[in-house]
């Protein structure tokens, strides 16, 4: 054979709906043979989804995928498919005592299953198992590792290409390609045995970036196997409970020279066909994979809300607006995905909102054409605060008399959840709808919000932002998206504030305590980087002189923090807050859509154990303190 | 050597501050010398901690552990010590590209490091790694499988006892333990050996039963090995975030016939001394090892719900008291650990709240001697009414008009909203404390409670109790803990309801939908059994009239649903919650106290996807329906 007409099918996957999935499979399988397609490539768990907790534990969810897999072997008479599910041994059990689960390759040949030669199973099994971020592989599944251990054989025995009419298949599954960090690389055993093409489907949840190093990475395999690589990833959205991510595809070709040849709109289901020539010669030409940018993440934002949605069956959403950036952006990206009359923006204004953010909120509602309704919090605030303030309380025959009282930062909170839980809570109801989190991710880092106020709401999507790039996607909304100016220019421009109290009045420039510019650095080196940055660091950098550079902050530390003293105070009051408060709302804070590396919830797993300093950031603090007096 | 006298220190280990912990044990370390202890054993993971999320990402955590750990081999001069921590190595990788980390048990002999010899490491590695219920070891540690396929050896190499002063000592960590579901038994390929002595290090949480079951493993490893074992494991509590595990540690030594011949109290700090005579041969009498009971579960309950406070820093706390049974067993378990100045209980009526269950919270609180506090919902609820009940919305220029209704299940929810997040949270405030979380577990499987309503609080400390066990707390508090009738008997009798609407009226004896002595056990089928059920099987279960007999159900499920079609309904309406809302509504609850298999949070994880009905469901569904007709 000379060449495989190959298509490679990036299914939106419907996590834990097997039936609803092979239905769409077996409509590709059909238009694919029709169109004389002779290989047909579908993702990594296509038929049960991937991110499905521990769905995997119910032997009937396992039966009916088993169900699915003998129909799709049945529909591929007369053309070869792959696809990705779990492949079951109920004679054997995984390592906590439930039966016996791979992450599998399946492979229909004209109607029969084929896997590797000598091998137990008519399936190809997922050799590296990712543990890391989301991925709870090992928790559900074996690995053909400990396979080999198991069956007292060298891996190499148990990793071969299938044997198919159309050639040898070297089969993958994902992680299999990531091999940097392993002492085993599948494709590599694999290609002693030389394979006509390799093939490896997976199910890659978007991060940004993340195609450029998985361009590298794939790239730079083809070349060094000489071989063709298909690659097919999914689209949708899978959640892990807390944290929601989307999957984008962008499924591709490379040739045997590593040049990416042919490649899947990004964030939609696609059927790419391409007719691959066997060997290592060169064919196609190369497409350029663009940098992802701010276009890029509100793609996925807004796919990413779109998915959820549909998830959840929620048609119709109710937006807080304050005439601030976060709210105007979240009402921007809505009226993409809902008619204006789905759409419910809603204004609750109490003494503290000043006139400008009060017209910036209506602006925005007129702007996007959508309903719009504003409420006072004014009376409720007074009648909690009559029945709390001053009120005393004791025991029943009068013992240990305490009066209470609730200072200005009690009553900024009042107001936050007589907002959410009173006011948005009640209106989603009779909106017969949701109401959205705003919080981005600064204010998520460091609880820089009120829990059962502007921290609840059914879906935080800005909530793996940071502000200033919160700014980045409201130019790109205006710029791009509506090309107009339907989030006023005020809105970018007043001062972020929480407008709470008096000390919060953006008229007179008065705002929210984090210099974002240098908080947001701060931040992500805590929480985004590869090599978290903690307190130690950051005061060794500071110490050092190369904070700013660090960090990749234009400003002068100094500027915003003249003395040691200031510094460290700033630095241990957020982390405290990030290991602390803010933890204790994250974890009962709206499930967060990721899109960036180690989104909150689930892909950055914390344990409320209060904020630790090491005993050298302590002597470097001393140090620091006793120099500057 | 005839004997060693052994000390095992069943450290209360606070998770993430290693100072803390390596102090204790220093004081461990030197009192147990001057007292002439040649072998001291501490806990698995006792300098770090166990369940710390992704705090083992940050390098300067991880080389303050590896202080810590010279200060413990520098102080064990004239004494053996063995602890667990983190063993690093610097110079290797992680599958997932990080620093290489064991969970590892060192061994300090004499101020020396000794580890299993010929090994690369002076510390034993743990070999079986869980990754089960709220298990995540293999995204942190590498696995002794894994680097015997590095060094390319076989596994029973590097499975060696350490050789010290007092001999050959077989050291396992845990899991190694539980080998049954591995093809690896790591305590047989150490017995070939010969081992003077086992010793296994747990972090091992407490779970209802759990004793009973790990008495019967190591009682069986000891009488196979025929060699003395000692069990030592922590106490206090550590957290997943969403999970708070509670440590019970129950310490134990096993003479070489199997038999428990000395344990530690359970829930406390303790250190046990025994003299332990090497070989084979028996010592000591068997102590008899009682049943997990009410007794067993309060026990753990009101030590977790000590340490959590403690660990959050919680002194006062408020309790919103209905005078129903959840909320006076809440308020009942703190009064045991706060005086009652500390402790604020708050009825909080609205028009539908009845006389009855109104004087049961004042009685309540009369006799448990806590503070007390009446605050109407009243006009709140009104005023939210006339806010939003008839409110017509409509875009700014006037189109799509729209006319909200505040139904009376809406209205509902605003008066269980009104009580948390609007009087709950703001008197915690005022009174400079915390609100709890009274739900059970079986509200919190179907989601049968508001969201920033009774769902909220800063602790769920009963969510996983199922609403028939709080009857038996309630009566284990009046009988044992308290000796007297604190829970009034009316609490123990009034209808349970929600008393949100006239259909909820307990004088009528109206109250939930839910008939706990069934749902209780039809819930626990789908989220505690091993092997959980689904609908599929509860409808073959149904079908073949062995339902009562499968769930341990003593009444005639014919008696609750008198067709297929009422059967199934109820059936579908608590899945479709259980897979649906109540899952959203726990992804924003608050952490759960973790007393039995399955917590939810992270020890059940959970994706949202919706329900899911299997094909073999549907047509038996079809088929009863049928037949009914």
């Amino acid at each position: 054979m000379d060449s495989i007409k190959t298509r490679l099918v990036q299914l939106e996957v419907h996590p834990g709906n097997p039936r609803l999935n092979t239905a769409a499979m077996l409509r590709h399988i059909a238009a694919a043979r029709e169109e004389g397609v002779q290989l047909v490539v579908f993702p990594e768990m296509s038929v049960p989804g991937y991110l499905l907790g521990d769905e995997w534990e119910h032997p009937a969810f396992l039966h009916e995928c088993e169900d699915c897999h003998e129909q799709l072997r049945a529909a591929a008479r007369g053309i070869t498919v792959i696809f990705g599910s779990v492949g079951l041994d109920w004679t054997r059990r995984n390592e906590d005592g439930r039966v016996r689960k791979y992450n599998a390759l399946f492979v229909a040949d004209d109607g029969q299953w084929a896997g590797p030669p000598g091998g137990p199973y008519p399936f190809v099994i997922k050799t590296l198992l990712p543990n890391y971020r989301e991925f709870d592989d090992s928790r559900h599944f074996f690995d053909l590792r400990k396979l080999a251990y198991e069956e007292q054989v060298p891996v190499e025995n148990l990793l071969k290409p299938v044997d198919t009419r159309l050639g040898k298949l070297g089969c993958s599954l994902c992680e299999d390609a990531w091999d940097n960090d392993y002492a085993l690389s599948p494709l590599l055993v694999l290609a002693q045995q030389h394979p006509a093409l390799f093939v490896n489907i997976s199910s890659s949840p978007f991060t940004m970036h993340k195609n450029h190093k998985r361009n590298r990475v794939f790239s730079a395999l083809a070349s060094r196997l000489r071989r063709p690589l298909v690659f097919v990833n999914n689209v949708g959205v899978q959640n892990v409970g807390k944290t929601v991510f989307v999957f984008d595809g962008s499924s591709c070709v490379y040739n045997g020279c590593g040049q990416r040849v042919a490649c899947s709109s990004a964030f939609r289901e696609t059927a790419l066909t391409c007719e691959i020539p066997l060997g290592g010669r060169p064919f196609g030409s190369p497409v350029e994979l663009s940098h992802d940018d701010i276009s890029t993440m509100y793609t996925a934002l807004a796919y990413g809300t779109r998915k959820f949605m549909e998830l959840c069956g929620v048609r119709r959403v109710v937006v807080g607006i304050s005439g601030g950036i976060d709210s105007s952006v979240v009402a921007a990206v809505y009226r993409q995905l809902l008619p204006g009359s789905d759409l419910l923006l809603v204004n609750m204004p109490s003494r503290y909102n000043s006139p400008t953010t009060r017209s910036l909120a209506k602006q925005l509602a007129t702007n996007l054409g959508a309903c719009y309704v504003e409420i006072s919090i004014e009376d409720s605030v007074s009648l909690t605060r009559s029945q709390i303030d001053g009120l005393v309380v004791r025991t029943v025959d009068g013992r240990s008399p305490q009066r209470l009282s609730l200072t200005p930062f009690m009553l900024e909170n009042v107001q936050a959840r007589d907002r959410s839980s009173r006011i948005l809570a009640a209106l989603a109801a009779a909106f017969e709808g949701v109401f959205t989190c705003n919080a981005n991710k600064s204010e998520a880092t460091v609880g820089y919000g009120t829990l059962y106020g502007d921290i609840a709401g059914y879906f935080a999507n800005l909530a793996d932002v940071w502000k200033t790039e919160i700014y980045e996607l409201a130019r790109h909304l205006n710029e791009h998206v509506y090309g107009a100016e339907v989030i006023p220019q005020g809105c970018l421009t007043v001062t972020p504030s929480a407008e709470l109290s008096p000390s919060q009045n953006v008229d007179e420039g008065k705002g929210d305590p984090l210099h974002y510019p240098y908080h947001d650095l701060l931040f992500k080196s805590w929480v985004e980087w590869w090599d978290r940055a903690t307190p130690q660091e950051i005061l060794e950098w500071y110490a050092a002189g190369c904070l700013e550079e660090k960090l990749g902050f234009h400003g002068h530390v100094a500027n915003l923090f003249p003395t040691a003293g200031e510094f460290i105070a700033d630095l241990e009051r957020w982390w405290n807050l990030y290991k602390g408060m803010g933890l204790a709302k994250r974890l009962q804070a709206p499930p967060v859509l990721a899109l960036k590396r180690r989104a909150f919830g689930f892909d950055h797993r914390e344990s409320q154990m209060g904020p630790h300093y090491t005993k050298k950031y302590e002597e470097l603090k001393a140090q620091l303190l006793r120099k500057a007096n």
